[in-house]
């Protein structure tokens, strides 16, 4: 499979099958993560695995959508603002780094026949105080993982490259 | 190739042959930038192909490197503040999804036998006068692409897994 075609593949799942998700698989996805370049590769993120109710229900609390409460598996994402690169101008490249490492495990686990859903709509300061972190981290987003139990939608609704590309000059 | 092979054969590559990039393949990177995802399916972002001596001189004087100056094509990538999704909190997911983008884009040129190197270390006020740009687009990155001339490392200097993840709780 092409890269193009396994960026075509991933899609935002949001209804998972009742089955957990093998250890070896989510340490494939977490590889993919930890590979993941970084500016000045400061690496700067965390990486909370939650498969245990009790707590995906306290996080489910954060983002409360029927649907999430039946994942398998979340991973919580956190960018550590203690270890990020700050540009001269002062410009915090935590936010990207953590993009870059959620982004190879959303295409790590579709290559393994998994599902995930970029969640950036949750309450992210109860979800860090629901979790008792420390003040340097801060989660950036909610990766629900596991097994598909929709279909992916026929196409992406995406502008067209000459809506978004220039040549030469703005 | 599996997503894990392509991430780990990723490198930021500074050195590069006296060759122009094909276009049928600079649009295959673009495309694979056109359809990554966006919070709230925003598409935030702008990239500006220069292959041009004299408009990529102005761009290399915000990074003043040598090597720079001989990469055969630089995608100059923007953020758009005024397209970009807002969580009610206030945090603008400007900077991930445009990191998004760009990450899709190295994937797909590596892929593809060509090499790139995230800059982040440059002058980005800079260039966005440089380059004339409307208030509301922010140059994240630069992204020079082209054929290695270089070889890759013999591997990446990442912490280990157990550095960066917990399970269960941090």
């Amino acid at each position: 499979m092409s890269f193009l075609e396994l960026a075509k593949k991933r899609y935002s799942v949001r209804s998972y099958l009742d089955k957990p998700v093998e250890k070896e698989k989510l340490l494939q996805v977490l590889e993919a993560a930890r590979i993941a370049p970084s500016a000045v590769n400061k690496q700067p993120w965390h990486f909370i695995v939650v498969t245990d109710k009790i707590i995906k229900n306290k996080i489910a609390e954060t983002y409360p959508r029927d649907w999430f409460k039946t994942v398998p598996a979340v991973i919580v994402v956190c960018g550590d603002h203690s270890k990020s690169w700050k540009r001269n101008d002062g410009k915090d490249h935590c936010d990207i780094d953590v993009a870059i490492a959620i982004d190879h495990m959303t295409l790590a686990a579709t290559d393994l026949g998994l599902g995930t859903c970029w969640v950036c709509a949750f309450d992210a300061k109860q979800c860090h105080k629901a979790l008792e972190l420390p003040e340097n981290l801060e989660v950036v987003a909610l990766l629900p993982i596991g097994y598909p139990a929709d279909t992916a939608p026929e196409s992406k609704k995406r502008m067209e490259l000459s809506e978004i590309v220039s040549w030469e000059k703005y």
